[in-house]
């Protein structure tokens, strides 16, 4: 793929960013309503903490001397916490000090002029993970072989959603809280999160919409030039070529900022 | 996104490809597939043909020289003749030759040494169009404002649809044929072609099905070192780093063509 033609997204995560590529997932999703104008890159590893995360960053992500010869990553979405907060002594856990930490050096490791990373094309948004199901979660987890431990606490789950929050004040970040929309629509009852959650931890499609609409919003609100709505199709639509004096002038790729 | 971490599928075509990236559609379900393993590129262009096609690809696709800042593509689909089977005077028509001359002209800009977008790590497979139920595509042209005339015919597109096979064979290229493997699902009743269309032209989810299993045999059979199942994720299962003895050892991105 050339540099030059389409810039990208990239989802940054645990599971669940992995499973955005679910039918009707937000990696799905948005790859249909970003076709012809960003690409969708996809670097959700199930399982994985924020602590993991930094490493794997540094691996996947070009240093700024690199990034001329690389599509631009135009957004960066960051999405842990569901891993970071498993109860010790799981080796997933993460202390909330150092979640918060590793959440502002995963942003500025994009966004600080003095990091070898910094990239000033991209804008970074945060999502808080999702309430967890303790109910389903456990009897999930009590069906395996051996029967293991609830390895998730309720309230735990949810101060690391408010770190998030707390993190994205303070880096002048924007949240996408789907903890708290989701928390809402089951009317504040955990048992009812089944509605939007598979086995108490992972989102179904209904809930994958808090975290696809969630995020339009917010690049209409905070990034409103990135809005699929606000892109152009990097080729244009075919009946301007077939309508067009010269074919194969209207057949240049365009800026897809450019609009007409 | 470093070069060197995730190579890609890059998927050409029309709006059959631009729509894989529907809920079950043949981009979103490589992408769950492949995830950790191959990014998914889709290059899908609504309504282009071949003759409009070639311009394109020669803007996105990578030049010899500059391929080596630039993630590899592993694995190229092209997927036309849905649009250049169009009936004369139609803009989008293309002429039986010269649709067989313009696919082999995209396969040799690829894969010979001569071109300057030669990529010798790219293997390339051809898709047929799906045949057309013109019951369908007639009906749905009458309700346009105004009302349209039919613009393709089930026997046009039957003749691409072979033509595809006939520059796979002269080619050397795999060709996944969702012409017949559809038409035998209808028993071949045109009008039981809506089982796999939406509109006697565009696959529903059903139809998607037939490219999407016909495209992991022909990875079986044609290409084996690319199947999901013989490629390694790029950074390691959670449980393999949780376990590890040294954990930023085992943070370390892999080659997703060295299996353990």
């Amino acid at each position: 793929m050339n540099a030059y033609t389409q810039d990208c997204i990239c989802l940054l995560g645990d599971s669940l960013t992995q499973g955005g590529w679910e039918p009707h997932g937000f990696a799905q999703r948005l790859s249909y309503v970003y076709a012809r104008k960003l690409d969708v890159i996809n670097r959700g590893l199930s399982g994985y903490n924020t602590e993991w995360a930094i490493p794997v960053f540094e691996q996947f992500f070009a240093k700024s001397k690199d990034q001329e010869h690389l599509p631009k990553v135009q957004l960066l979405t960051i999405w842990f916490g569901a891993n970071d907060a498993c109860i010790p002594p799981s080796p997933q856990h993460v202390p909330l000090p150092t979640f918060s930490a590793n959440l502002s050096k995963l942003i500025n490791l994009v966004k600080s002029p003095d990091s070898p990373y910094h990239s000033p094309s991209t804008r970074v948004i945060l999502i808080t993970p999702p309430p967890v199901n303790t109910y389903q979660r456990g009897a999930d987890l009590a069906t395996r072989n051996p029967p293991l431990d609830l390895d998730r606490k309720f309230e735990v789950t949810q101060q690391y959603a408010e770190a998030v929050k707390e993190v994205g004040a303070k880096e002048g970040v924007p949240v996408v809280d789907i903890w708290s929309s989701i928390w809402e629509a089951a009317g504040k009852v955990e048992r009812d999160l089944s509605r939007y959650l598979n086995d108490g931890l992972h989102l179904n499609a209904e809930g994958y919409t808090f975290v696809y609409d969630g995020l339009l919003k917010t690049i209409s609100e905070s990034y409103p030039e990135i809005h699929p709505d606000n892109l152009e199709f990097v080729f244009a639509p075919w009946a301007d070529v077939a309508n067009a004096a010269d074919r194969s002038q209207a057949l240049r790729k365009r800026d897809a900022f450019l609009r007409k």
